[in-house]
């Protein structure tokens, strides 16, 4: 955890115990920084999981394997190295991530492929087998921490800790939600990587828990963007216990299901945020809300490259309201659009309607709007009925102090 | 012009006097700026034109009518606006644009559409006709200028004076390229644009001098980048008024044409490079050369995945030999690469091959070239005979003060 707190920081909320989950923390010793940085999640026979991962080619050991292991759809621990992201470290890192998998399994008498591994920190360094060996068998059996505990653990260059929790209602049985995550650029300074995790009490089939996580990250991590780099390490797991012994959910036509989807969602857009909230040197938190698409997936794209320009970024870092660089995102995102129908507006204030500057155009609520901390931009095409919002921060000088003024 | 130079500037070149250009310049006033903002370049009759110009899909009204000009391949004029884009503008932008070639033709007896404008400033203002029309008044007449004074021109935040040179001979018959450029940011604090015109005084045909520049543009303006952004107005025009007497060029079976194809691409890469040593906070110059990639255009999208990483360019500011941002950068491209294949270099020294960090790995050769101001990033795929060389610059407290600590 870094010194300089974000000015978009939250403090963390008050998570609930999740029946069936027991998080432990151990000191591996990965980096010579004193703290914590092994993370160990113990889960109930018959958890159901489901994964969603990066999409960058070049990818890691820990996300080659868990795009495997998710097929089983089942769980019994959680393992995260902070401080080493084992990537592009080729057999090396993969005999690592097999001893530490090989490990867990022995202690809990279960199969080596349901113990699921996520590392993030330095690239192009083997994982220490010894220190992950050490590492884990003090986990092991150490006495369980708190949720706020771990997602500090789980965490490399975050300046606050990241939680979010919701609950559902299925067929009359309460279900509750506890979630943690890290990451502030897409890759930090060396250090690397989005790795989010969601524990519930509900019952759930594997394949309706991934159909749910997989919907909702379509809407929640992929709307957000702090950099346009993408990690080779990216991780998502949603583990769902059963122990708040609900009829196990297997498809939307199951009772209450619909509320198990939205409230993983929230979760997620909970989550989503927070990590565009401690984005390196943001300042600003930005959603950008597109309507009048030719599709929901073109809003999304239009808005993403909107949200990646970094002249945009940084005309919200100098609260301008630059509305011709956005209508330049627009324009460059590949995406159908007629410069002659579009509009932009900033925090609900049209600057441009139909392609040309609005005559009355009224400057002075969006001077005030764009200095203030949480920004909006709305863009509509005039096309169709697409839309989508995306989610990022300002560039700001902290960004290059954070990635340009380091040496490795 | 910018008062804070470019560490990366070079000197303007000694470009020869191309038979039949005779470029004017003139005071408009489109900013309250004290200097010349009007350029207009008089060609000698049956010159042939060719052009390239923006893929943003918001592009300007000179763009849009830019590409229906070419198509009769002949010029008799160009215009350049520089303090105001007249992008977004709408029926009245258009209007400006017809009233001076208009005023042009008229003086020249030439056809409207053999009088092309471009106009690189200030987005959603139309260009005010009335100064439009006495800064053309003033320049039809104005005493010829030189190639320098009209490069300082067409500038805007272009923080030096650029130009380039060529020849060729043709069939025994030499021929010269003079050619001018400005840009520096895709878009620049509110103003905006590359735009690049390239003279000679070959005989071409206008059908086989589009093909010669749209071939030098992709080994060219399309590989380099500042920031990722595309702005609405990029073009770039090349005019060959026939007079240095050469038995006309109509295709790479005429005598010549493949001298003449070098020299135009030639040209356009010195331009090309001219606009990235002025990138907004530029303090390194970066070549990306990737190799062993599945095809040549595969290639070239791993370089601009690279050279537009923010990540990427930060750690070149900070003189990082960070691999492994390299790395992620490759995979996030979304073209065919293999981890386990990848090879990266910087200055020529290999730091990474197959996949793995190097165990004889020196860093000293390569922290000493990343102290230099010309940077090469060397990209190995490994897995076919595709090549590109792309071109950026390094992202820097610079670009953020230049871009975010200003206000419209």
């Amino acid at each position: 955890m870094s010194d300089a707190v974000s000015p978009l920081a939250s403090p963390f909320p008050a998570l609930p115990a999740i029946a069936g989950v027991t998080p432990r923390i151990a000191r591996a010793g990965y980096k010579d920084w004193g703290r914590c940085d092994l993370t160990y999640v113990e889960l109930a026979e018959s958890t159901a999981v489901a994964g969603v991962f990066t999409k960058n080619v070049c990818c890691s050991t820990e996300v080659e394997m868990g795009r495997e292991q998710i097929k089983g759809g089942a769980a019994r621990a959680l393992v995260v190295n902070a401080g080493n992201a084992n990537a592009f470290t080729g057999y090396r890192g993969r005999e690592a991530v097999e001893q530490i998998t090989a490990q867990v399994a022995a202690h809990l008498g279960c199969p080596q492929d349901q113990v699921f591994v996520s590392s993030t920190g330095v690239i192009g360094v083997p994982l220490p087998k010894d220190k992950a060996r050490a590492g884990v068998e003090t986990a092991l059996t150490a006495t369980p921490c708190s949720w706020e505990e771990a997602a500090k653990t789980i965490g490399t260059t975050d300046t606050f800790a990241k939680g979010a929790t919701a609950s559902a209602v299925i067929d009359g049985q309460r279900v509750e939600f506890a979630a943690i995550i890290k990451g502030s650029g897409m890759i930090a300074p060396d250090m690397a990587t989005m790795l989010g995790y969601v524990f519930t009490d509900a019952a759930v089939e594997p394949a309706f828990l991934q159909q749910c996580l997989s919907a909702a990250n379509v809407e929640t991590f992929s709307c957000i963007t702090v950099d346009s780099d993408t990690s080779t390490s990216d991780t998502v797991l949603a583990f769902a216990t059963g122990k708040a012994g609900n009829t196990p959910l297997a498809s939307f036509d199951s009772p209450g299901a619909d509320a198990f989807a939205a409230a993983l969602k929230d979760v997620c857009r909970q989550l989503a945020h927070l990590v565009v909230k401690d984005g390196e040197g943001a300042q600003k938190f930005i959603a950008v809300a597109v309507t009048g698409a030719v599709s929901d997936e073109s809003a999304r794209k239009v808005g993403l490259a909107i949200a990646n320009s970094p002249l945009v970024k940084t005309a919200i870092a100098g609260e301008d309201a630059n509305w011709g660089r956005v209508v330049m995102a627009v324009g460059k995102a590949g995406e159908p659009a007629d410069r002659d129908k579009l509009s932009i507006g900033f925090g609900g204030t049209w600057a441009a309607k139909d392609g040309q500057p609005l005559a009355d155009y009224d400057e002075a609520p969006v001077a005030a709007h764009l200095k203030t901390r949480e920004i909006s931009i709305e863009v509509d095409l005039g096309l169709g009925q697409g839309r989508a919002t995306v989610w990022t921060c300002d560039l700001t000088h902290g960004y290059i102090s954070i990635n340009a003024d380091y040496r490795s």
